[in-house]
């Protein structure tokens, strides 16, 4: 194949509406910790996950049978839920084959503010799947970063770096896009030591507990990995 | 001095809104051309500048005497003016003494935008100049990169990385904004070789002419240097 796609980075969802085109396949990442829940819950057992905007339309679902109800605001778990957004709290066998309604502070935001698109998401631990799902797949690409309440983050842009890398190894796509490069250079810097490098991240900085950082280490060098590729259909994320 | 004071990085106009607080020194760049040009202007001894939105606007200066217009649109000077971003078109002493209205694609609405604040204008030019300004300055700063028609561009950033470097040698600011951390980091990356740096970029790819690789050349590393602060007061930037 010839065809040379097209693939782009916007760092946060403030600026989506610029880069929307509503043909791309976009790739949200949000990867502390949104993407990298989904992709864990994904990997035991989840049959399909609702991301929502609200907490009252989280709670909506209540009491629906074999559904798993998860509330994260400002890195907390909100008070009143049992799951939140630690990828450890999906890492049972209870989870299999239900249904998880997710509303988180950014990830969740972003994967609505794309659904116009064909949307799926990534993280660490999925990385090899979508970079295989991309390289045949004939949209362009435009990998969003979720931010923080639309501001940039380092942690999604070092993570579109990474994928933007394994992507452009092969010679079918282009890139004209400066965002794409900074994220790349970044990455570049990051690479070594992931954890190291966002020591003076925002992130690092908003919330310095050991579960926090228990599960950024584990978002960022994942001790599972997952052929499973979530997509979004008819509201919900599904296995592709 | 012990108040720490605050600064951060925002990467394009379009994200102003989120950074402005009405109170911060808000310093314009826009490195490729226009805060180069500006410097440019008033070491050659322009009086002031009009910065303006519209092409419209520029020409109801059209018959003031000692003015001088200029109009700059997607790299190129606009059909009908003698003068546009080519900080060239202003090192000659014709234009001692006058009064530049200028208008272009992203630097002069970036000031537009910034106009509630204290607004400086920035290059490599008088980067010293401002470095000691906002040293001395009460207020807390934003580094307002103009970007491209809002997107982020690497030209802007790395200036506003170098900047930043230099504030932050003095430890009464604090710093907890990832843009300006990715500034940074992306100026180190960048630093060693400006111009080669910035080949993929995509400002180089816009427009490959002879005479925009010149001034890119001379705004990376000019050969002039320029005490002069530009600052925004009543529609005008004057020396400070």
């Amino acid at each position: 194949m010839n065809i040379k796609k097209n693939i782009q980075v916007c760092f946060s969802t403030d600026q989506f509406e610029k880069y929307s085109d509503k043909k791309s396949t976009v790739v949200v990442v949000d990867l502390l910790r949104a993407t990298s829940v989904i992709s864990t819950a994904f990997k035991f057992g989840i049959k399909d996950i609702i991301p929502v905007r609200t907490l009252k339309e989280t709670l909506k679902y209540k009491n629906y049978k074999n559904y798993i109800l998860a509330a994260e605001r400002n890195t907390l778990i909100v008070e009143g839920f049992k799951y939140g957004n630690s990828p450890y709290h999906y890492m049972n066998k209870k989870i299999s084959g239900k249904t998880l309604v997710l509303t988180t502070t950014n990830g969740t935001q972003a994967i609505h503010i794309a659904k116009l698109h064909k949307v799926i998401t990534a993280s660490f631990i999925n990385i090899t799947a979508v970079t295989k799902y991309l390289i045949k797949d004939q949209n362009d690409i435009i990998i969003l970063c979720s931010g923080w309440k639309g501001f940039f983050n380092l942690e999604d842009t070092i993570f579109a770096g990474a994928l933007a890398n394994e992507i452009l190894k092969h010679n079918f796509f282009t890139a004209n896009c400066d965002s794409l490069n900074a994220a790349r250079n970044l990455y570049s810097i990051a690479k070594h030591d992931l954890f190291k490098y966002l020591n003076s991240s925002c992130y690092r900085k908003r919330n310095k507990s050991k579960q926090l950082i228990k599960d950024t280490k584990f978002c960022l060098n994942p001790t599972i990995k997952s052929d499973i590729i979530p997509i979004y259909k008819k509201g919900k994320l599904i296995k592709m």
